[in-house]
């Protein structure tokens, strides 16, 4: 028997056992938390009509609430007719096991809590699909680190797999997303309230995980958006260009950045953020598979591709590398916007479009087809 | 009696009394340290030879060192023909006044350095040149910082400078290189040895200024460029692909973003560091000029612009602004480079041809002109 699924929208934690790592360590006793909106229905020949989203680095399963425009009754992903169903990712601090859960000896993991890999994320989630009883899902879709895990599932187990959607993403980590988010994580392990990775029931390095927000979201937002909202203006009330500097007198785009840093630090743990940061650096599709187009071309899962033309972290160049290399491309969308990255985020009209063309591919019958396109390949 | 020129090469001090800032702060008994190259010559018109050359954020006055490439007896700026002068920049570490140099109480300046703009780096150096008795310069050439002391210059001294190169850089800083370099500063400022910038004699912020140069660095660089080079390549003897996060277990790229951190440590201060991010934060042509473009044609000294097209730091289209509203435009250069903001260092013959079309207009008969192309305005 398996256990019933959560009730709609509602956190639910399902134990899942061990997770051994692609590296070697073992998680023993992992929670996965999720949350799930519309009925599951599974069809006579064994397909279901499960939607499984995939959300970013320091995203969580309320889908519902950061894809509220895509995600509901009569939207493009339409709980009306599909399951959708939003796991935690393994490592974060929203449920599912990650640094700072409580390890079997009663402690927090702090640093006993292994590198994990995309790999080990999506393995991890197969087992909770597992757990439900649940052996197929109609298509997976995700962008930024969702993205990663979506071609992973796509890679990993085809036979689950019926589609996948992969946006703002790419093969795997450049260099200059490694070296960005690496002083990310410096930033933070130089916290001196880091202590190792094991400052739970201390000060946490809030600091340093500031730091980090404010660098990472300079690479989430692209140039000429963030200076057409902000360009040297200056915090209201505040005199940026006095005699001497004083941090509480600041442009507008910093009091914009400390905002973003502030929401972060209450909301996310540092040490997830090192430890999901640290599996994006791993992110490489293939890695001991014959190298990165061998496999891509191996993927027999249809994919649809969409990327940002103004994307600083996941250039677009780098989703039509994934274009042209897929064994399988069902579709590439560019998503133009001075948005950057966030684009898959904001802009919402846009996505609407590409989210229901892929949905149409999964089933004509599924999506109120009007207006939809089908994409170049 | 002005004193005689620094010999040859060497770092000369030149005593030139107060400096007050823009924002109304006093700063007393500024030095400034400079190197020139090159005879001086003044004509019997009153122009003379000199060529002003501005260092960027962590260059210096050994211009003929890192722009080795294009000074020199028979290089594009001809030290057989021109007098190179560069000074170190105003609120540095190299000799010329800043934060850890000595206030006339025998302590530190620390703390107590004011806040200095763009504009204050060049009065400044026009201080340097009247103490020295140079009245007029027959160009000024920088990129980077030292484009925005070029472009401050052209337009703060029209009968001064003869005309002006001005590289990389833009007509004030984007809202986007404010969160970035902001970001740094925060970075170095949020580390416990920091003591609101009054270290001196203690440990140095070493960690938040690695950070901050991690992070500048990768801003320096093209994301195609460091990808060419180290992609997911690990560090020779190192696997950081293990079970668990281990900082000594790294990316190529990473042990290169650290061995560029290292060397800034060892070579700057991270006083001056902040004095100068937050002075690139502050430029603005515009300001209290009649705004942005106002002042950019109310620029009348002549000005080639050149821009790289794959700057992230300064993105090209800032320089194709410049382009279009310079009041005096004689030419307008692309550097085409995957190696980003750096190519105006790096890319030695497209600057090489780029420099000697300048000094072309500047003197036809002071310059090998064989192969100089006149640029498209």
């Amino acid at each position: 028997m398996y256990p019933p699924l959560a009730p709609a929208g509602q956190l639910a934690e399902v134990p899942i056992g061990d997770v051994r790592t692609e590296a070697g360590a073992i998680i023993p006793n992992v929670t996965v938390a999720y949350q799930r909106w519309g009925r599951y229905r599974v069809n006579e020949d064994g397909t279901n009509n499960v939607l499984l989203v995939e959300h970013a680095l320091t995203g969580d399963s309320n889908a519902a609430d950061w894809w509220g425009d895509l995600i509901g009754a009569g939207k493009a992903l339409d709980t009306d007719h599909w399951c959708v169903i939003c796991t935690n990712v393994l490592g974060g601090c929203k449920g599912t096991t990650g640094p700072s859960s409580v390890a079997p000896d009663g402690q927090p993991w702090g640093s006993r809590f292994p590198a994990i890999s995309v790999r080990d994320q999506v393995s991890t989630e197969k087992q909770f699909l597992d757990a439900l009883g649940i052996t197929r899902v109609a298509a997976v879709i995700g962008g930024s680190m969702g993205g990663a895990r979506t071609l992973e599932w796509a890679y990993m187990y085809p036979g689950v797999v019926g589609a996948a959607c992969v946006i703002a993403v790419s093969a795997r980590a450049s260099a200059w997303q490694i070296g960005i988010q690496g002083a990310q994580i410096r930033a933070i392990t130089g916290d001196h309230n880091w202590a190792g990775g094991d400052y739970y029931g201390g000060p946490a390095p809030v600091t340093g995980l500031s730091t980090a927000r404010r660098i990472a979201h300079l690479t989430y937002r692209g140039e000429q958006e963030i200076d057409e909202r902000f360009g040297t203006a200056p915090q209201r009330g505040e005199n940026p260009l006095g005699p001497y500097r004083d941090p509480a007198q600041r442009f507008a785009v910093e009091s914009y950045l400390d905002y973003q840093a502030a929401k972060l630090v209450e909301r996310f743990d540092a040490g997830s953020y090192v430890v999901l940061t640290e599996a994006l650096n791993r992110h490489d599709i293939g890695r001991d598979r014959g190298g990165l187009n061998r496999a891509l071309a191996d993927i027999s899962v249809p994919v649809q591709v969409a990327g940002v033309d103004t994307d600083i972290l996941y250039p677009y160049h780098q989703q039509e590398h994934l274009s042209r290399n897929l064994g399988n491309l069902i579709g590439m969308a560019k998503i133009v916007s001075p948005i950057g990255h966030d684009a898959f985020l904001a802009e919402t009209r846009q996505m609407d479009r590409i989210v229901r063309a892929f949905v149409q591919f999964l089933d004509p019958e599924a999506v109120d087809s009007k207006g939809v396109i089908e994409y170049y390949i």
